[in-house]
């Protein structure tokens, strides 16, 4: 193996420039361990001008003392960076391109900084690389996005680097590599620095792995993204949760699948111990699941429904009750959570029967976007596990059961189910004429619209009237029918001529609820097994804590 | 967080059963050394009957002295194994089927051992939960598959437990999180047991994921499997490569991909620094590769064509080579590659501009298998790879140019190439009327005919006789004709009216080797940059070792 003195330097440009930035920081440090007053000069150091830098913005953990520090630095010595960043989720994100700091952004997501993040484009102040879903933006990190940067957060460290992340691994390990094994480097923050590996609960991430380590002034911020209040859930959620479970989850036997955010699930989850259990569904559907801890899942896991759980990260105060239950959740040996987003999305992409998501605006081809005008609020993960992968070979019987033809090369489908009430807040209407994405890609120059879920990707709509199993049209004009069939009185909805709806219903194309023998009558929240947040905490045998925000009973 | 003891034993079943079986170990242990001579014991001990237990046999690394410590337990102890296997290569892995150690089997790709697979399966002593790609595989390992023990190989460990995996870490760290992080057991085999974390290279997985290492009689074994001799590349592999570069690198502006095993990519490897050279390519196509570590890659590495290589796992006879080149390649601090499978596999689903394989079959719709009677040789990671991820949501200009309509909801595809000679040696159709996998599929009772690449897949078809753009065909029908068009002599290409093919070029939906600029006669290895593999030691300044069987100049 040739030592790094004896390499060509010719081939080894990457490696010479980073020892270089290393040894203008040595005196800032001991060993790996970065003197925390220190770290804005040790940035100005360790990065270039024009540098690819992944920051680590997650769905929920913040690399928050490693991006204030960055915003800090004079721009006159750091500029025009690059950055790549699964979320964009904090203020001083953007302050970096309102600096001059950064200049570009690949990225996955933007949800509170969605609004500025069109107007930074606007104002020409940020250039967008392109927006991905969480997979593709990992694997670019290993192709051409290969990062020179990588600055993460992680629960604490000892003295060699050696990193606990614990139950929010989420997404560190996957950014970490990329820059570790290509000459980049890699500086964590953590909220405690311990003497030796022994002292940490285990070890998530190989100090070998990283350059250094920074103590942070305040432990790095979290978001409780997945909790929901089930006080907020309506009648309406709880009649679509009941067809979801009959018309879909039943019918076709799913097994194992991703819930997100969102009421509509969240109700999905707290009528199977009630509703889902008389109808003997329990040890039959929703036995294996890819989603984060959700509070409202503890019904349904106590009651014996669930069997596995991993998650893409960890969910505040979910903490002690997931590592109360390991042979649900993956942990480790010191018995806290392993999350890990890249694995989380590459199983909700292939191994699983279903993805159920929601939608702000969905078109009469079941095209839909969160993008509404002015905002490029990215697309996180759902397209990821929204679609049918191709390369999946193997079987299951949901899968098997999307089948249409007798074709022996036909293959199987994922379900790609989309839940949404017609209107929102009683007047805007879901399902529309044209995406507002189509304008807003158009607006911002970006290649494409900024499509969530195709269309033609999706298997099934639900709806508060009905489902439609787009699965099952013959042509593009009978898919829009069905569509329009279930979309009750928005503009979609009124092309719709009500006296196709029986023929679509005999045929199997649509269902009304009582074509599901879902009566309308029962959709009330005396099904819910848990009504608010402090039924869950009775659940869960008071491990369950939640966060101060939602703690208003 | 509830220590073990505390723990609810309703919700601990697997950390206790684990706990039990570590205990009746650690006598044969000295902390998670286990001693080599009581290796069968140990298993005995480690394994209940009708464990689900994840075997590594990957592509390349065998963990060869735990696969045959497997096989030599006794059947009256450890019986009815699920094996969760990527790859089946070793004899002793079907020994464990029929001494009815093993049961059921899921896996990936079984080369060598494809035959005896089918045969078992005949005889009933094997059962086979299904056909992954390696993708799926390692996801279901997070899903249903959770395994209760797994059996990885290392070059090296601590006495911590460490791991040094090194340029072959291939599978190995997905494979264990999988165990590790749900209480199940995790044993590595190494080559070397040193004292002390520093003792190591580096350390590749941590040793909080490890309960034992073992040291192996000899170091575990390593398939030379994509190393391929220059000396026996054709004129017509250099003819296709040719038509490769014009017809579809050039012409859509391919800037990172992906080739497989086989002297059709070896081919176009070889005339990047000549062919490709001449045409003023260089710095426009082929910087950005996911690829072992090809041999016959060297040229155009050592000519600056490359700019990045991130591979799946390592190639015997490459380690110094890729050592001293850690500007392209991916390596360590330590100076030597870290390949991983997962992630590469990851790459080259959601961010490659193109993949293109080889097939032994293909039918008249570009469905394609390598399955043939009596073989069930399984899929790799080829589907993977070989399809169009309809969760990218980034553009590329390949991507990009394959948009067909105006529609404003349009999206890219990935170039998906099947590159095949219409007869193989001389006789036997590639292009047939039905896939013997058809049959296999119903023989086997497999619920889909085992098929490689699905033919609504494949963007273009490349043979001798020319190239068909797949993707702009508006119809089946016109599907058919393009592919026959370019079918030669096979019963597929007799069905083409050959006064079909002059509309066909004028639509730009064929193209022969004339209308690319491309010169039969030029086709001759004088264009190979290097003709044998000595001149690839030559190229790559002596630091490339091929490996014994090949060294015959």
């Amino acid at each position: 193996m040739p030592a790094s003195a004896q390499l060509d330097p010719q081939w080894s440009k990457r490696r010479t420039e980073k020892s270089r930035r290393l040894a203008l920081v040595r005196h800032l440090a001991d060993g790996p361990v970065l003197r925390s007053d220190d770290i804005v000069t040790a940035l100005e150091e360790l990065i270039a001008p024009g540098d690819r830098v992944a920051l680590e913005g997650n769905n929920q953990k913040q690399a928050d003392f490693l991006s204030g520090a960055l915003a800090r630095v004079n721009p006159a010595k750091v500029n025009r960076l690059h950055l790549i960043m699964p979320s964009v989720s904090r203020p001083e994100h953007l302050e970096l391109f309102e600096r001059g700091i950064a200049r570009k952004l690949d990225f996955s997501y933007a949800g509170a900084q969605s609004l500025r993040i069109a107007q930074l484009l606007q104002d020409g102040l940020l250039e967008i690389g392109a927006i991905h879903t969480y997979l593709e933006l990992y694997a670019r990190l290993y192709l051409d996005l290969t990062p020179n940067v990588v600055l993460v957060a992680a629960f604490k460290a000892d003295r060699q680097g050696n990193l606990y992340t614990g139950a929010s691994t989420e997404d560190t390990p996957t950014l970490v590599e990329a820059a570790a094994f290509r000459d980049g480097i890699v500086v964590a923050q953590v909220n405690q620095i311990v003497d030796d590996p022994g002292q940490l609960p285990r070890v998530d991430i190989p100090g070998s792995w990283i350059d250094f380590v920074v103590q942070s002034e305040q432990p790095f911020f979290l978001e409780p993204l997945f909790t929901r209040d089930p006080r907020l859930i309506k009648p309406v959620h709880i009649l679509m949760a009941m067809m979801a479970i009959r018309g879909i989850y039943e019918r076709h036997q799913v097994q194992s699948l991703n819930h997100g955010i969102g009421f509509n699930t969240a109700a999905i989850e707290l009528i199977l111990p009630t509703y889902g259990e008389r109808l003997g569904l329990k040890g039959k559907i929703c036995k294996h699941w890819t989603l984060n801890p959700h509070p409202t899942l503890i019904p349904a896991i106590e009651s014996g429904w669930v069997k596995s759980v991993h998650c893409f990260g960890g969910e505040l105060g979910m903490e002690d009750y997931v590592a109360a239950r390991p042979d649900i959740f993956f942990t480790g040996r010191d018995g806290s959570m392993r999350s890990n987003r890249a694995l989380c999305q590459l199983t909700g992409q292939y191994a699983i029967d279903l993805f159920i998501g929601s939608t702000l605006q969905m078109d009469g081809l079941g095209n839909s976007s969160t993008v509404t005008r002015g905002r490029l609020s990215g697309f996180g993960g759902a397209p990821n596990m929204g679609h049918d992968p191709r390369g999946r070979r193997h079987a299951s019987p949901a899968w098997l059961d999307l089948i249409e033809t007798d074709d022996p090369l036909a293959r199987g489908k994922k379900l790609v189910v989309q839940m949404v009430e017609t209107f929102q807040n009683g007047s805007q209407p879901t399902i529309v004429e044209t995406l507002d994405a189509v304008e807003v890609g158009r607006a911002s120059g970006m290649p494409l619209a900024p499509v969530m879920i195709y269309g033609d990707d999706v298997t099934h709509v639900l709806t508060e009237e009905g489902i439609a199993y787009l699965y099952k049209a013959r042509s593009l004009e009978q898919r829009k029918a069905m569509l329009a069939a279930v979309a009750g009185v928005t503009p979609v909805g009124m092309t719709h001529d009500p006296a196709g709806t029986a023929d679509l219903r005999r045929e199997g194309l649509i269902a009304l609820p009582e074509d599901l023998g879902v009566q309308r009558s029962e959709a009330t929240r005396s099904l819910l097994a848990a009504k608010s947040l402090a039924d869950l905490v009775l659940w869960s045998d008071d491990l369950y804590a939640p966060p101060a925000r939602f703690r208003s009973w």
